[in-house]
Order: C-alpha cells, then structure tokens, then sequence
C-alpha cells in the first residue's frame, strides 16, 4: 500500500493526505461495522475497493446527495455484488437520506439497507444488483441512454445531457457472459462515457482466481476496442489519474483494472480466499481497527473533519444541478420543440393523442403473422413515441423489430479497424441518434442492458428476440421485474407453429416460465387487432416490464363485427363469443394466441352440434388475475365447469382456470423439425381434436350428474 | 479464393487438387440442393465453411463412420446453427447411416435430417445445437471429459483415451456469453485437444458485424490463453496447415479464425448480408451451379470418385478403431481394476453396490441443512461412484460441493502468468485426473459444459449453484432435457429461507419455472434422509437432467420411526402421515422441501384441533405424475378436496394437486432481505397460518355441503 494509513487522529491540522487516509479508513469500518453489525455479509470488497471509491465519489462523481434524481448526474452501478456496505457507507456520508441507524439495519427486515442493493429501496442506489455480472451491463445500458440522449437533445452551446456511467466491477462480474457480451458491444458502440473500475482482488468464493481465472481481463477488453489501464487500487493518487484519463479518452469506453488485496488492514485473513463471506469476527474487526490505528470500541464512527469532507458534495452537487437547470431553461428558449421532448421523456410520459394512428386491423386484411402487424404497429408509434428505442437480439430480418428511417444507434466515429459507418444521408437520424439498437446475438446482455436504459430514464427501450430465446434473458427479465422497469420484451416465433427450426427453436415451457415471474405483464395476442391492443398496454404499463409474445405464421385478422372488441385484452380475457340465441354456455373454450382462430372455428363445429360453447380469448393471466373477482366470474361462471384451455404450449399451470375437472390441449413434450402446418397437426392443434376433447368431457360430467 | 475451382467432369486423371474441389463443391452443392428441396433453411454458412469442412473430414477427423459410438473418436462439434446440411452432407459422403434419401427429407417430419443437428436422431450427431453459442460450451465440456479420462485411465504405453474435440463457430456463437465463459474456462485449463474452426464470415442474421460485433476475436482468445492462428477458410492447404499445428499444440486450446464469404459461388449473394435464412431461389441455385461448373439441372448430384474419396473415411476409421481394441485389451491385461472402471464408465453403468455406504441420517442427528447433507452423501460416493466428478458455479464455500481428497481438475502445466499450481503433495488425484471442477462464476457455461460431458460418456457429471442463479443456466438446462443428457443439478439455498441475501439470491418462480421443462425430474428433498433417496435418484435415472432443490436453513431429520420411510421419494409423493386411529383423513396437507416439516408442525396442532389431517411429503411433482393413477388417488383420494399446498415458492402449477377448491400457501411476490426466520415468518409460513388457511378451508366446505 502507498498511502499512509497512520492516523493523527488528534491533529486538527492534519494534512490532506492524512485526511484522505481518515476518510478511507473510515469506508472501511463503517463496512467491518455493517457486517459485524447484521453478523451477515462481505467486508472483503469494500475494504479493498474504499480507496477508489473515496477517490470517485470525493474527486469525480458529478452527483447531487439532496436530490438522487437529478437527470444529469453522472451514474454509478455496483456491480460488485457483495460491496453493498461500501455503497451504503458512501450515501451516507456523502450526505444521501440515509443514517447510522439505517446502516446499523443493514440486512434487516424492512430497512432501507438490504443485503443488496435495491433501486426503488435506499436513495441513491441507481439498479438492483446481486447476482455477478448484471450491474455491468445495466450500465452498458446506461450509457447508451446517456449518449442517445445527448445526441438527440444537446444542440452546440446547449448540453443538457452530459454525464459518466461509472460501474466498480469484481472478478466475478467479469467472468460471467453476460458482462462479456455488454463489454463487446459497448467497444463496438465506442461509449466513451463508460468508465469501470475494475476490482481485480483475484478471489473468489470458492478459491483462488487462477484456479479458474487465469485469462489477461486488460487484453481482453483492449481485444473489445475500449481503453484499459492498470493501476494499484491502494493509491489514490494513482486513482485519481486513472480517472481524470478515462474521463478524456471519449472515443472508447474505459477500464481501470485495479490490484487490491481483499481486506486491506486485517492481519489475519489478509489475500486469504476462505474468508469471502464470513464476516469477520469480533476480534478480527478490533485486530482490523488496531493495525489501521482506529478506536477499537466505537462502531459507526466518523470523525467530524472526515464528515465535513464528504458532505462538499451536497453544495457541490446543488451547484451542479443548478448550472444545470439553467442550462435547461436556456435550452428550453432555444429549442422549444425539442426541449418539450427531452422533459416529457424524463418525466415518462407518452405524448397527447400518442395512439392516433395505431393502424386498424380488420379481417379484410386477411391472415398475417401478429409479428408483422407489431412491426407495422412499431413504425406507426416511431413517429409519435419518439423516444422508443430498440431493437432485437440480432435475427432482426425474422423478429421485424427495426423502425424504417429512424437510423442504426452506433458510434459516429468510423470504425477504425476497417469497418464502414452507414452514416451519410442518414446522418441526422444515426450515429448516437439512431434509435435502432444491434443488440448481437447477446439475448441477456440486451435485457440487461434495456433495464439501464429504462432506469436511467428518458427513453422507453424495447427488446426482441425469439420465445424459446427468452431463456437466455431470464436472469435479467427477473431483476427488471423486481426493479419495476419499464421495458418491452417482443418475443416471436411462439409456438412449436414455427415448424423446420425444429425443438431447439420451438417454445414449449416458456409461456408457464415468464409467467411465474411476479411483476411482470406476458401478452400473447390472438390477431393483429389484439396485437394493437396489446402494444397499448405495453406502452402504458409502467410498473415492471411486458412481454408481447407473437407469431411467426399467420393468423386471421379477426372479425370484430360479430366478434367482441379486443379492447377487452386489457382485462386479461374477455369473452369473444357467446351460444347462438343468448343461450347460457355449457362448456367454455379457453385459448390464447394463434390457438384463438382454431377456437373459433371449434366453436362453430360445436354449434352445429347443438353444443352450448363459449370462447374466452386470454391474451394476459396477470391482467386477467387483477380483475375484481365479479368480472372473472363472468367470464368464467363457477357453474360452468366443463372447460378446455388451447394454447400451443406447455399446459403447465392452466389449471388455474380449467380446474381438476377440465382439459389442457398443450404441448407437454418438446417439438419436432417439420413444417409448421404439421407440427400443429401432430400436437393435435386441429378442431376435431377440440371437438372431440369438449365431447368427452361433456359425456364425462353428463356421466357424473347422472 | 485460392483454389481452382475449374471442375474438369470428365477426366479420369483429374489431380488431387481438383478432386479436393470438386469434393468441396458438392458439400456446397449437396447443401444448396437441401434448402432447396425442403424451401427452408440456411444455405450460406454450408457455402463458406465447405473446404474447412473437407479438410477436416478428410483429413484430421479420427472416426469410425460405421460406429458412431466408438469411445476414442475425435468429436465434432457443430456450433454453427444454420450449418446442419453441411454436416448431413459430410455424414453421408463419408459413410453414416443417412441415405440420400434422408437428405431429401431434410427439415421434414421424422426424418434423420431435421433443422438443427439433433443428438440420438442422426447417427454422428454428437450433440444438439441449435441456440448460439451452446455446441461451443458443449465442446469445452467434450474436452474436459477427454483430458480427465485420459489423465485418469491412461498409463504408460497405454493410451486408451486419446482423441480431439472439434468445433466449428460462427459469429453467432462467439457473441455469445456462454461461449465467452467457456472459452475463459478453456483458456484456464489449457485444454491443448480442444480446436475451434471459427467461421468468421462478418455476417450476422441482421446486419454486417461491424455494427455489433467489431472486436478482435482472435486477440480475445489470446487474452484467454488460447492458441491462435488466421487464415483464409477457402485455401485447403492453409486450413490443414492449421489443423496440425492447433493438434501440435498440447498445452493451449486453438481458435482458427478462419475468413469467409458467405455464399461462395452464389454470384448474386455474394456477401449480401440480408439472404441469410432465405433459401437461395431456383435461379440463384442455378446460377451457383454454373458458376462453379456444375450441372445444373441434377440434385443430389455425387461423383463416383468423390465418394470413393469421401469413403475412405470408412476403411481407415476401421482401422483406427481396431487399433485402440488392441489398445483396450493390453490396457486390460497391464491394469485390470483401472480398466474395469473405465469400462464400466464407458458402458454407463455404477459399480454394485454403490449405495452400500450412503449415510443413515436420524432424527437424533438433529437439524441439518439438506445441502449439509448433500456433502455428506456426495462425499460418501465420491470413493465409491469414481467416475462422478464436478463442481459448482463458484460458490463452493457456499453449496458445499467439493469432494474431499479428489483433486483439483486442472492443467498439469503450471501457470505461466504466475499462478501456483496445487499440485504436489495431491498431484495423484489432482492435475486432469482432478475430480473437483473450479467452473468459476459461470452457470451458464457449467451447465452447458456438463452436458458435454456427459454426452462423451464415461463419466457422472454434477454442478452447483444456488437455485436462484439456475435462471443463468436456462438454456443449457433446456438442451440437456432436450438431449437425455444424464446430469445432475445441485441448486442450495432453495428459497426465501436463505435470508439476509434478499431478493435477487431468494428463488421464487424459479421451482415453477424449472417443473415446466419437458424431461427432467426435480427433486426436492424434506430432510436428510429424503436427500440420501434424491441422490439415489438422480445416479440411476438415465434419460435426462435431475435436479436436487437443497436449503441453506436447518431443517430436522423427520423421525422415520413413526413417519412413513423416505423411500417414498422414489413415487414422487407419499403419504408421510395420516389422522390417529386410521381414521379416513378429511384435510390433505402436501408439502416439499423445507415446509414438510413446517406442515408436521400443522398436523400436530390440527389433530389436537380433532381435525382429520394427513401430510403428503411430495418432492417430486414429476415422478408422482408418472404413477399409475391407482396410486396417486391412494396419495389424493378425489373424495378429499380439502387440499393445502405448501411450498416457500411460487404457487404457480399447483392448482394441479389442490384444485380450484383447495389452497395454496406459497410466494407470490419477491422477497425480502432479512434474517431466514423473519422472512418466513413475513410470508405467512408459520404454523399458525396453516391451521387458519384449514379451519377456513373446511369451513368453506361446511358450508357449501350445507
């Protein structure tokens, strides 16, 4: 270590270094004292990590303690997983709503300190992290939002966009693929304002990191195109400089890889690997305290000086966002128009009539996939929502994601390996102003990365990829539910009805999967008419993402002149057609999706078989689930219990709603290679089938009743 | 390209180097000829890749084309999704069970050709790809497989494990995160007998690569420790340069970036990014027929003297194989205990009496963790079962995998860049013939890799992980159920009992999310002895992935004196016990995990209540709907509709087993961080919420039989 940790602690004129050294010193205990405290959690990060984040967050974060949503502060993420402490400690001190009493809570039931960092939780803290990889990415995100947002608003002389994405980031962050795909894409996209620290202690939990972490992480990442470094954590001038070069270099994102040992001060589990965890002990903790001189009794202890130090961040951070405003306001005279824009974005709002010109469907229009009515659907909102931005996880000619003429989101400087910009006549709408993202065949890096983009705010990113891919998303649609974050997953090709890409390719059990995720929308709309309705939703739902899950085939528009509207999907399920005559319905049909049409036309069969058959459309059990419980019995009167759900998917769960005494017709083994049209046949996806199944099962209760 | 493509039809004298090209055209051909014929598919990856395929096939693949099956074959990997007809083509041309016929069948129902390369269904699949990135994964898992049967079996002069793992990537798959965290692993343990052919063909499905994917690959690999070489895919005698030198490379693994065009000879796609998916049309066939020569107007078109070339592939894999017999039989007479393992290993097959030593857990060993348990029992196999080796995601202090005394998997070669190797004092057992696999933090690529190896065959492969993070593994989990690979997942930390770590490490949906995977068993174990019958389980099942769900809390040993045995376990559900006096129960209480003991507690307190209550112990939803129906009704006789599941998971499925009458006490939001006890106590898993959710119960049916 190369700064002095000795402490004059009765010095009032103790030097800069000195207080340096206090300030550093006392991230640390507060840490040890955290830990100690909950008798839970990891010391080791944040007592390596405290030099860099006292540097960061005293020298270089650009951020406003008093109001935590300042649009344009500089952003940092904690991907470090166990370093919460470390994060808790700075809000603290740096004069974030948060006090001892609430870091004494740490890990405790409703405190605003939990194990890890919870957004929407503890102010200050940007993202949900935890599990290793995924802050890395959402700040990938975050920088895309930062530079899409600069390039769209910040005109010469007027930059109301202008921050850093800051991420202290672990070993263990690093080997995750997730990371990796984030780290690749954000060298392509060259986002300069991306700064990570990289804490490369080489430990982790299990063992040494050479055992199972032996690569160059520098090399790799230069292999990426960003700009790396590498530098001793313990010194904060080193710091300090590796800051202030990351900060200049724009044309590339940046990583300090920084040496540190865990548990910096603690003689005896100093660079030991079995530590990781366990919190230091009682005697540990005072052996800590000693050899760094700090009093070994006190807990939570902070110096007044070192107090003082860290709060310039309040006045600093005031000024910052003041200049700001004015800078706003001066912007706001300049260019009206776009100003309106920039703050309707931040404020997440849609524009007024944002759903005028929403195509209409009707069954003239004949069959089409509801992939293609979403992308008809997606060009007509592109105009109007002008801050969607998306794209899909590269099979963007199969998912029809792509807004026509709203430009490639890429770096406007030529890719200096070779590459071509399609910058030219496009230039307006490209570079950082594209608002269409070439997200890779990086599925969980793109979902990742969308929960950035919508937690940094100002823009609504959507997503796309196959169903049967949602797999590879999944660790990071869960952390975008439980962040609430407003983001649109499209998922295409839903059923085994994709046909040749075979049981690789064909989602079975994905509906039932994203479905037992809590706070979270799935809509699988049955016609292109459902599918406007459906991107209504996804549009206003605000609270946790919505997935639209959509076909590859085609489907009939259906006819809404004889059929219910199907402004019913945003009640989850809605009945589509009743018994001739108002006849009250002895058996029910329960379908969703493309298995909707195949409904209907077993229900016409049934009623040439004088068979009393309703259909319920059900494109969302969660909306359907939130109805007051007179409107779901309504659609599904408890009396009526003869009951077959259709959808071509797993019939996991659906007896929710057709009860013991119903009938799943789903797909309970994976799919075959063979054109779709068969694949369905075979899986039995045909009216005979339905007919036959609503038969049996109306003999069966016929038998029963009598 | 370098080589002549100059077809010269009718000499008999026609040069080596002209039959190589007209061996490359007609995989080409053969391939375009297949998309054609079924209308889907992808014809540009087959195009580029068709020399790197030739040489590879012709010249370097070790096999045995009449048995697939033969142990010692080089393997060949196919992670290149769209480039199945090029492997179809190369197994017929060189002599697989696979007609030409089956080759006009590609893409169609139950035809040994269908999409995307399906293990079991064509003879020479080696595993099933299809998603990017998982055939890379796969391969590193094939290698790790080879070097540890070699490390372990092999003696001086007495090599029966000797082969390669070939790959052929695309971009795709290298984008992919899996791969990236396989290729770190690889890196790591120098896997010198694993060689990559990267297809660097620029093109992905959406774009030019250069607006997603503008890294340096082959600096990446080098980062990771990979031997690297470039070279230009259409140049033969570059390729087979390259091929020997990555298989004179022992102590690295080889990327050979190879350049390409997609669509080689397709005059008007050359290049264009945007025909890939789309069959080349009548007339672009065609047009690539005449550019290279060929006659147009014939499909399935072979020269005598290609096949005569392509099938000495039959004679010398013959050879090959009879060759490592002899091996085997001297192998057999020198060190006949080591060979009866690797035989038995090979045929799948546990040694007798493998359970003799599993621990007998009671209830006066008090409470245990299940994973504590798991450690015990793995540790008790570990001497018996020598062929199950494995690890976890990194997270080994925590999952309590390792096994004592087995070694560290890892390369005999010391690490170069300074790390210390543990070899030594345990070099025996450590180096490749190491049992204990440092995955490091990446679930996604473990899982992926298992499957690998299991698909090799010889060994037992498990891995760990906490069952919030098997979101990571999701995909590769789907592939293994898809394939039957025999793996085994040990998931600790099973519910929101694990406390203080909170939301993003508390599974929720995750048991639902898992049941609904077609072909995989889960197992969730109640207590100690439940967990012995888990493990007993998950060696013997065969077909497909099991996967034990472990708490990280203490639960107790269930006194089986009085409850029923655990043996139950192996039907999926049983009845644990039922109201004093045999009285006929009236409340069926079904439990798993960690809350069978939970609902012990209930029965106690119900039964004083004089409440009929029978307990049902049911960890494995899976095995209890494989029962015959006789028995299931005699666990849920229909006449009880009072049913309460209780599960500290989603609730999602189980209305399966309580029906639309019965309760459900589950999680039906996220969790919480604070301590284990408090949390469940917060979500209602407490004695007394159970006996309250019985009284309503039976009240509710009081009154409606009133």
């Amino acid at each position: 270590m190369q700064t002095s940790l000795t402490v004059n602690r009765r010095s009032s004129g103790a030097s800069r270094e000195d207080l340096a050294s206090v300030c550093i010193n006392t991230v640390r205990m507060i840490s040890i004292d955290m830990v100690q405290q909950a008798n839970a959690g990891h010391p080791d990060r944040p007592l390596g990590a405290a030099t860099m984040a006292y540097v960061l967050w005293t020298r270089h974060l650009r951020h406003n303690p008093k109001n935590p949503e300042w649009p344009d502060r500089d952003r940092f993420v904690l991907s470090a997983r166990h370093a919460s402490p470390l994060l808790y400690a700075l809000l603290f001190l740096t004069g974030y709503d948060l006090t001892v009493e609430d870091l004494r809570q740490f890990r405790q039931s409703k405190s605003l300190t939990p194990g890890h960092p919870e957004h929407g939780c503890t102010p200050g803290v940007e993202v949900t992290t935890g599990p290793h990889g995924q802050g890395f990415a959402n700040a990938v995100g975050f920088a895309i939002a930062e530079r899409w947002l600069a390039a769209t608003f910040n005109r010469n002389h007027h930059e109301v966009v202008d921050h850093c994405t800051y991420v202290l980031a672990s070993d263990g962050d690093l080997m995750e693929g997730v990371a990796a795909e984030a780290a690749s894409l954000a060298g392509t996209l060259r986002l300069g304002r991306l700064i990570v620290l990289y804490d490369a202690n080489s430990i982790t939990p299990s063992a040494r990191t050479d055992l199972t972490f032996s690569e160059d992480v520098g090399a790799r990442f230069e292999a990426y195109g960003w700009h790396v470094q590498q530098i001793d954590a313990q010194d904060p001038i080193a710091v300090d400089a590796a800051l202030s070069v990351a900060r200049a270099t724009e044309d590339r994102p940046s990583l300090i890889v920084a040496r540190t040992h865990i548990e910096c001060g603690s003689p005896h589990k100093h660079d030991a690997w079995h530590v990781c965890g366990e919190p230091l002990g009682i005697e540990d903790g005072f052996l800590a305290k000693r050899a760094l001189a700090w009093p070994e009794d006190l807990r939570f202890r902070v110096r007044t000086d070192v107090l003082v130090e860290f709060r310039t961040a309040i006045a600093a951070g005031s000024e910052l966002e003041a200049a700001w405003r004015r800078r706003v306001d001066a912007h706001r005279i300049a260019h009206p128009d776009l100003a309106e824009g920039f703050a309707r974005g931040l404020a997440g709002q849609l524009p007024a009539e944002w759903d005028a010109h929403l195509p209409v469907f009707t069954a003239a229009d004949g069959a089409m996939a509801t992939r293609g009515a979403s992308r008809t659907i997606i060009n007509a909102l592109a105009g109007v929502v002008t801050n969607m931005i998306g794209g899909s996880a590269n099979l963007d000619s199969s998912a029809r994601m792509a807004m026509k003429g709203q430009g490639d989101f890429e770096s406007p400087i030529t890719d200096q390996r070779g590459g071509v910009s399609t910058q030219g006549l496009a230039a307006i709408v490209s570079g950082f102003a594209g608002r269409n993202i070439h997200f890779g065949l990086r599925e969980h890096a793109m979902t990742a990365m969308m929960t950035g983009m919508a937690l940094h705010g100002g823009l609504r990113p959507y997503g796309a990829t196959f169903l049967s891919f949602s797999d590879y998303m999944r660790p990071s649609i869960r952390l975008a539910a439980l962040s609430s974050a407003h983001v649109i997953y499209v998922w295409t090709h839903d059923s085994i009805a994709l046909g040749e890409d075979g049981p690789t390719h064909q989602p079975v059990e994905q509906l039932a999967s994203l479905r037992a995720i809590p706070n979270m929308i799935i809509l699988r709309p049955s016609d292109a008419t459902e599918t406007v309705e459906a991107w209504r939703i996804a549009l206003q739902h605000e609270n946790g993402p919505v997935g639209l899950v959509l076909t590859r085939q085609k489907v009939p528009v259906l006819d809404r002149t004889v059929l219910a509207p199907a402004s019913g999907l945003a009640r989850g399920a809605y009945v589509l057609i009743d018994p001739p005559n108002g006849l009250f319905p002895e058996l029910i049909l329960i379908a969703t999706g493309s298995e909707v049409s195949l409904a209907l036309e077993a229900h016409a069969r049934l009623t040439r078989e004088a068979i009393r058959c309703r259909v319920v459309s059900m494109p969302s059990w969660e909306l359907f689930d939130a109805q007051p419980r007179y409107y779901r019995d309504t659609v599904l009167p408890p009396a009526v219990r003869a009951r077959i759900s259709i959808e071509a998917g797993s019939p996991f769960g659906w007896e929710r709603y057709v009860g013991h005494e119903g009938t799943t017709i789903g797909v309970s083994r994976f799919g075959v290679s063979a054109p779709g049209p068969i694949v369905m046949r075979e899986f039995g996806f045909t009216p005979e089938r339905v007919v036959e199944a609503a038969t049996t099962l109306l003999q069966r209760r016929h038998d029963l009743e009598a």
